[in-house]
C-alpha cells in the first residue's frame, strides 16, 4: 500500500484554493493599478510569479507548521525535555538577537554616517540593511520555532511508527526551507516596486535618467543585512551547538561512561539546542544570504550587461529588455519555489521502507524539482523571449547540475556506503592518529571534483551567454547558474533542516527512556539526516561558491554607481584608451584596466595571499572560540558530576540551564572576534589596495576557502560515518579500541563539519556584501592612501 | 675560557689560501680572455664574484667533510649501525635515482621533441634540463654521503662532550648547505659564460639582435631539471622518511611499548635512512631549486625591466646597462655565499652552554650573516651603480628581514618555550581529540603572520624600485627580495642539515646502548635541531613563495619569447591600442590585456579554483601515500615480532634490510601519481586555457598552498613540541594519558610537517616551472582549444 507522506492539502484543498485565487487577484490588480499610473515600462507579468511564489510559500510553511503541531508531542517527560529545548533555544535567540542588534545599529549608524554626511553611500542602504536583517532574523526564529516544537513531536509520531515519525520531522524541516525563500523573495519583491514603482511618484527627482541600474545597484546591497545576520547565526550557531557537543561528549561519554543523549548529562539539553542553533537556524541564514544574493546579483549583472551591449536601443526599449533580464532570475525563483512544494509533495514511500529506500524517495523530490526547473525554465524563457534564452537556459541546467553532482559527491566521501568512509573505519585499527591523517587526506582528496565541477559549471555558464567577448553577460550567465542552483532550495533546506529535528527526536527519546524500538527508529531517521545534513553542506557551499562570483562581479557595478553618483567622476580615463569614456559606459575589460586587476599587479597579489590567509585564520579562530566555549562547559559538567554526585544514580537532577547559558554566553563572546576581523579586512584592504586588492581579496578568500570548507566539511562527516560504521559492528564494533579511535575522530570532525567548515561559507560572501555596502567609499577613497604610499 | 667551535682553517690556513689565489688567478685571466676576444658588452667585474663565490663553497664544503671524517665513528656497534644507515640511505638514493633517471628521459625526450620537430622550445633547454638536474642530484648525493657518515662520529664526538658533538653535526650539516649553493652559482655561472661568450663565437647567428633576453629566458627554464629532482627528492623522500617513521612508533612504541630508536624494532634502520633522505636531501633539492631558480628569473626581469625602461638607448649602452641588473642576483648570491662562511665561523660558544645559549648562538651567526649581507650590497649596488641603487638595496633588506620574521614567527608558534606549543600540551588533558583541534587551530593561526609578512615584502620590494608604473622594474625588486632572503642559505641551509644529523646521532647512541649521559647530549642536539628544522621550513617555503612570484612574472617573458621565436608573431594587436606593438616591446600591462589575465576573466577564475584545489589534493595524495607505504609497513614490522619471537628478548636480530626494502619502493611507487599531477596540469591547463588560466593556477597554488604549507608545517612542529613538553613532566609526563594523547597529535604531525607540508613548496615552485618549460607550446597552440571551444 503506497502512502503519501505529506498530504495535508487534501482535507482542506478548497480553503486554501480560494485564500491563494485571492491573493493572485490582488496581486494582479496590483499590477494593472501600477502599470497604468507609472510613466515608465511596466515589468513583464510573469516577474509577479516571485511575490506568489514567495506568498505561496509562505502559506505553506503555515500549513506544514499547524499540520506539525496538531500531533500529539507524548507524555510529560517528553514535553518537558522538549519545553527544555524550546526555552534553551529561544533564550539563546534572544541573546543573539540582542547582540545582532547592536552590531545592527552600530553599523546603521556608519551607514547613515557614509550616506548622509560623507556622501559616501546611496541614502537608501541604512533602511534596505535592515529589512534584510530583519527577514532573516524572523526566518531564523520561526524555523527554529518550529524545529523545537517538532522534536518530541516526531518521537511521539515515530512511537506509531517509521514514517510517521518522518513525516513530522520532514514537515517540519520544509517550514524553515518555504519560510527562507518565502521571506527573501518577498523582501525582493517589494523593495523592487517601492524603487521602481512607488519612488518616482514619490521623489521624481530621486534617480537620474534610466533607474534600473541605480536601482537593481541598491538592492544588491540589502544583501548585507542579511549577510550579517547569517554571520552572527552560523558563526554563533556553530559554536554553540559543539562547545555543547564536545563538553557532553568529552564528560559524558568519555570520562562518566554514559551514553549519548542521556538525561544524567548536564549538556544534553545544551547539546539539543545546539542542533537547532546550529543547525536550523544557522544553515537558514546561510543559505537565505546566498538566495537573496544570488538574485539581487544576478539582477544587477543582467541590467548592467543589456546596459552595455544594447547601449544604442531608445531608453524606452532599452528598459524593456533590461527589466526582461532583471526578471528572468526572480521569475525563476518563484517557478523553483511553486517546483519545491509540488517536489515536497512527491516524496512518497512504502510502509515498513528500508533506509536506502527512504533516502531514495528524499532524492528523488530534490531530483524531480530539478529536473521539472530545467523544462519549466523553457517557457519561462521563452515568454521574456531574450535573445540568448537558450544560452540563458544552458546556464541554469548548468547550475542545476552543478548543485546535484557536488551533493552526490559529498554522499560518497561521507557516505558509510562507499570506501572512503570504510577506509577511515579500516585505519581505526591502527589507532586515532591514523583515523586523523586518513580523514584529513579523505577530505583533501573530496575537493578535486566539486573544484572541477565549479570550474566547469563557470565556463559553461559564462561562456555559453557570454561568448568571449561579452563579459557581463558571461558573469551574468554565473550569475543564472547560482541561481538555478539555488531554485530548490525550499526542498533542499527542508531536507537539511530535518536533519537537526531527528536528531533531537532520539534525544528526545533516550531522556524520556521510551522504548528501545523507537529509539531505534529515531535513530534511523537521524542516520538519514546525517546524509542529508553532508550533502546540504556541500549544496550550501557549492552556492555560495556561484553566489559569492556574481557578487564579486556586481561589486563592479557597485563601484561604478559609486564613481558616477558619490565620486562625482562622469568620465574615466581608460589607459589605452585615447579619450575619457563615460563611467555609465565604462566596460569590465576597461575596468579592469582602470584599476589595473590583473595578477601581476602587487596589488592583487596581495589581496590574494591576504585572502586565502583569512579563510585559514578564520577557522583558527572559530575552532578555538569552540575549544574555549567547550572547555568552559567541560569544567562545568565535571563540576556538576563533583557538586551533585547522585546525578549517576538519577537521584539528583542536573542543571541543565546552567549548561545552557555558558554554550549560549560563551557562543556570543566568542563569535565577536571572527565576525569583526570579516567585516573590517576588506574595508581596509579597500582603503589601501582599492579595488584591485579588495578583488584579489575576494578571489583568494574564495578559491581558497570554498576547498578549504568543503575539505573541512567532508572530513567531518566522513569521521562521523566512521564512528557509526564502527559502531554497527566493522572492527570490533562499540567499546573496541577502534571505536574509540573513531570516537577521536569524530570529536575532532565536530567543529570541522559544524563550525569552521560551513562559517567560511559566509566569510566568503560576507567578505563580498562588505566590499559591495562599502563600493561608494572605496570608489570616492580608494586612492587617497595607496596615492600616499606610492601604490597608485 | 672561549673556543672555537670551527677552526679547522687555523691549522692549514697556508695551503687553501694558496688554492684559492690560484683559483681567483685563473679567473681573472680567463675573464679578461673573454674580454678581449668578445665583440659585446663585457660583464661587470664584481659578476666574477659569483663563480668565485661558489668555488669557495665547494672547497669549505671539501674542508669540513675531511675535517668530519676525521673524527673517529667510535666503537664496532656504532660503525655497524652507522654502515646499516649509509647503506640503507644509499640503495634507497640509487633506487630513487633510477626513477629519476627515467623521468629525465621521458622529459627530455619531450623537449628534443617540442625543441627539434615542433620547433616550440628552444633548442638548448633540453640539454640545459640535464645538467639543472644532475647537480641538484649531486648535491643529495654528496649532502646524504657526509650526513649518513656523520652521524655516528656525531655520538663519537659527543662522548667527549656536548660541545664536541654539536661541532661534527654542524659542520657536515654546513657541508649540504655549501654543496647547494656552490653547485647551483657554478651551474648558473657555467651557463652565462657559455651562451654569452661561447655561443656567439661557435653559432654567430643563434642569437638575432640583443642577445641578453633570449639568454636569461633560456636559462630560466635550467631550473626545470633542478625541479623535477627537487620533487622527487621531496616527495619521494619526505613519503619515505614518514612512512618508516610511522611504522617504526605504531608497532614499536605503541603496541610492542619499546622506546625509540631501540634496536629491536625492525624498522628502526629504516627510520634513520628516512630523516636523511627526507630531511637532508628533501630540503636541499628544495632550496637548491628556490635558490636557483630565484636568481634565474631575478636576472631575465633585470633584463627585461631594462628593455623596457631604457628602449631607447643604443645597443651597447643598453646591454651595458642590462648586465649590470643581471649580474646584480648573481653577485648577491656570491657575496652571499662568502658571508654565510663567514657566519659559520661565527657561530662560537662557551665550554658548558645551555641550550638556550647554543640556539643563540646557532641564531647570532644566521643573523649576523644577514645583517652583513646588507651592509655588503651597499658597495656591490654602488660599484654596479644601478639608477635605482637605493630601492634595490630595500628590496634586498626586506627579502632578508621577510626570511628572518617568517623563521622566529615559525620559533613561536612551535617552540615549546612559547605559549601556542604549550596550549596544545594543556589541551592533552582531555584527550587527543581537543590536542589535535587545537594543533589544527594553532597551524592555521600561524599563518596569519607569514601572510602579511609576504604581502608587505611584496609591497615594499615591488614598489620601492618600480613605482606604480613600471611593473617589471617592480617585479625585478620582489625577485630581488628573494634573492636577499635566500643569500643566507649557505647557513640557513647548514643548520638545517644538522637536525637529521643529530637524531641519527642519537638513535646510533641509543641502538649502541651506550652510557645514558651520552644520549642526554644526543637528545640536547636533537632538541636544539628539531627547532632548526621548523624555523627552516618557515625559511623554505617563505622563500618558495617570492621565488614562485618572481617565476610567475618571468613566466610572461618566457611566453614573450616564445611568441617572437617560436610563434613568429613579431607583432601584437593589443585591445585599446590603435596599432600592432611589437612584441619584443609589449609591456607586462599590455600582456595581461592581451591575454586578458584579469580577475573577471573566468580562464583566471577557473585557473585560481584549480590551483587552490591542487595544492589540497596533492596534500591527499601525498597524505595518503604516507598511509599506505606506513601500512606496509606496520604489517613488516609486527610480521617480524610474530615470527621471530627472540627479537624482544635480543636474543635475534630483526631484518632491517627489509624495513628498508619496504620503504624505499613505497616510496618510490607512491610518488608517481602526485608528481605526475603537478606536471601535467599547469600543461593541460595552458593548452585549454591559455596564459591566462595558467597565471590563474599558479597564482592559485601559490596563495593557497602557501598558507597550506605553513600552517601544516607549524602544527606539526608544535605537535611534535607539545610532546616533548608533556614527557618533560607537564600534566603527568611520560606514560601518563596525557602523553598519549600527544603521541596521536605528534604521530598526526608527522605527514603535515615532513611530507605535505614541505611537498607544497615543490608543487607551488614546479608547476610555474612546467609552465616556463612549455611556455613555447603555449604560446604557440595556447588558443587553439580555447578558441575551438568558444572561449578565446
Amino acid at each position: 500500500m503506497i502512502e503519501t507522506i505529506y498530504k495535508p492539502l487534501c482535507a482542506k484543498r478548497r480553503k486554501y484554493l480560494i485564500i491563494f485565487l485571492l491573493i493572485f487577484l490582488s496581486v494582479i490588480v496590483t499590477n494593472s493599478a501600477f502599470a497604468q499610473a507609472e510613466a515608465h515600462p511596466s515589468v513583464p507579468a510573469a516577474w509577479w510569479l516571485a511575490p506568489i511564489g514567495s506568498l505561496f510559500a509562505l502559506a505553506f510553511a503555515l500549513i506544514f507548521y499547524k499540520s506539525v503541531m496538531k500531533q500529539d508531542e507524548g507524555n510529560e517527560t517528553m514535553r518537558e525535555i522538549a519545553q527544555a529545548v524550546r526555552e534553551g533555544a529561544m533564550a539563546y535567540l534572544k541573546q543573539q538577537y540582542k547582540v545582532v542588534g547592536i552590531v545592527f545599529a552600530v553599523l546603521c549608524a556608519i551607514f547613515l554616517f557614509m550616506a548622509y554626511v560623507l556622501n559616501a553611500q546611496n541614502k537608501v542602504i541604512p533602511f534596505a540593511f535592515l529589512t534584510g536583517g530583519f527577514f532573516s532574523g524572523l526566518c531564523g526564529f520561526l524555523g527554529m520555532k518550529t524545529a523545537t516544537n517538532a522534536s518530541a513531536r516526531t518521537t511521539s509520531a515515530a512511537m506509531q511508527g517509521l514514517n510517521e515519525g518522518l513525516r513530522i520531522a520532514f514537515r517540519a524541516g520544509a517550514v524553515m526551507g518555504l519560510v527562507v525563500v518565502g521571506f527573501a523573495l518577498l523582501d525582493i519583491a517589494v523593495w523592487f516596486i517601492i524603487l521602481y514603482d512607488v519612488f518616482p511618484k514619490v521623489l521624481p527627482n530621486f534617480f537620474e535618467g534610466n533607474p534600473l541600474p541605480q536601482i537593481t545597484v541598491i538592492m544588491l546591497s540589502f544583501g548585507m543585512g542579511a549577510s550579517t545576520q547569517a554571520l552572527f547565526a552560523r558563526v554563533g550557531g556553530g559554536i554553540y551547538t559543539k562547545a555543547a557537543d564536545v563538553g557532553a561528549d568529552l564528560v559524558g561519554k568519555l570520562e562518566a561512561g554514559i551514553p549519548e543523549d542521556d538525561p544524567r548529562n548536564p549538556a544534553v539539553i545544551a547539546d539539543n539546542v545546539g542542533d537547532n542553533v546550529g543547525d536550523v537556524a544557522g544553515m537558514g541564514a546561510d543559505l537565505y544570504e546566498s538566495y537573496a544574493g544570488s538574485i539581487l546579483a544576478t539582477a544587477a549583472l543582467g541590467v548592467a550587461a543589456v546596459g552595455a551591449k544594447y547601449a544604442d536601443l531608445p531608453l524606452e526599449e532599452l528598459m524593456t529588455l533590461q527589466l526582461k533580464y532583471l526578471s528572468a532570475p526572480m521569475i525563476l525563483a518563484g517557478v523553483g519555489v511553486l517546483l519545491s512544494i509540488l517536489g515536497i509533495y512527491m516524496v512518497r514511500t512504502k510502509e515498513g521502507a528500508t533506509m536506502k529506500q527512504l533516502m531514495g524517495s528524499l532524492n528523488l523530490g530534490i531530483n524531480m524539482s530539478a529536473v521539472l526547473i530545467a523544462v519549466v525554465a523553457i517557457p519561462v524563457l521563452m515568454y521574456l523571449d531574450l535573445p540568448n534564452k537558450w544560452q540563458i537556459w544552458g546556464a541554469i541546467v548548468t547550475g542545476l547540475a552543478a548543485g546535484l553532482i557536488i551533493g552526490k559527491v559529498t554522499e560518497i566521501f561521507t557516505s558509510q556506503d562507499y570506501k572512503p568512509t570504510q577506509g577511515i573505519a579500516e585505519q581505526s585499527q591502527t589507532g586515532p592518529a591514523t583515523v586523523i591523517i586518513e580523514g584529513i587526506a579523505v577530505g583533501m582528496e573530496s575537493t578535486a571534483i566539486p573544484v572541477i565541477t565549479i570550474a566547469v559549471a563557470v565556463a559553461v555558464s559564462f561562456y555559453l551567454p557570454g561568448g568571449a567577448k561579452d563579459t557581463l553577460m558571461g558573469l551574468y550567465g554565473v550569475g543564472i547558474a547560482a541561481v538555478g542552483m539555488l531554485a530548490t532550495l525550499g526542498i533542499t533546506l527542508a531536507t537539511d533542516a530535518y536533519g537537526p529535528i531527528a536528531d533531537n527526536a532520539g534525544g528526545n527519546a533516550e531522556m524520556a527512556k521510551l522504548d528501545p524500538e523507537v529509539r531505534q527508529r529515531t535513530d534511523q531517521l537521524d542516520s538519514l539526516g546525517n546524509t542529508t545534513a553532508a550533502t546540504g553542506k556541500g549544496f550550501a557551499i557549492g552556492s555560495a561558491a556561484l553566489t559569492a562570483l556574481a557578487l564579486m562581479a556586481a561589486y563592479l557595478e557597485e563601484i561604478r554607481f559609486g564613481l558616477i553618483h558619490l565620486a562625482n567622476k562622469a568620465t574615466l580615463e581608460i589607459p589605452g584608451v585615447a579619450e575619457p569614456v563615460e563611467t555609465l559606459k565604462v566596460s569590465i575589460s576597461q575596468f579592469m584596466i582602470y584599476y589595473n586587476v590583473t595578477l601581476m599587479n602587487p596589488q592583487v597579489l596581495i589581496g590574494l595571499f591576504i585572502g586565502s590567509g583569512m579563510a585559514f585564520f578564520f577557522c583558527a579562530l572559530t575552532m578555538k572560540a569552540v575549544g574555549r566555549a567547550a572547555g568552559a562547559m567541560v569544567q562545568e559538567v565535571r563540576r556538576q558530576f563533583r557538586e551533585k554526585p547522585g546525578i549517576m544514580e538519577y537521584k539528583e537532577k542536573p542543571d541543565y540551564a546552567r549548561c545552557v547559558a555558558i554554550s549560549t554566553t560563551g557562543a556570543q563572546r566568542e563569535m565577536i572576534a571572527p565576525s569583526l576581523i570579516a567585516i573590517i579586512v576588506p574595508v581596509v584592504v579597500g582603503l589601501i589596495l582599492n579595488v584591485a586588492g579588495v578583488l584579489g581579496l575576494l578571489a583568494g578568500g574564495l578559491a581558497t576557502g570554498f576547498v578549504l570548507a568543503i575539505m573541512m566539511a567532508n572530513a567531518g562527516g566522513a569521521w562521523d560515518n566512521a564512528k557509526k560504521y564502527v559502531e554497527q559492528g566493522a572492527y570490533g564494533g562499540k567499546g573496541s579500541d577502534a571505536h574509540h579511535a573513531t570516537i577521536v575522530g569524530d570529536t575532532v570532525g565536530d567543529p570541522f563539519k559544524d563550525t569552521s567548515g560551513p562559517s567560511l561559507n559566509i566569510l566568503i560572501k560576507l567578505m563580498t556584501m562588505v566590499s559591495i555596502v562599502f563600493a561608494g567609499l572605496i570608489a570616492k577613497y580608494g586612492d587617497v592612501i595607496g596615492g600616499l604610499l606610492g601604490m597608485q
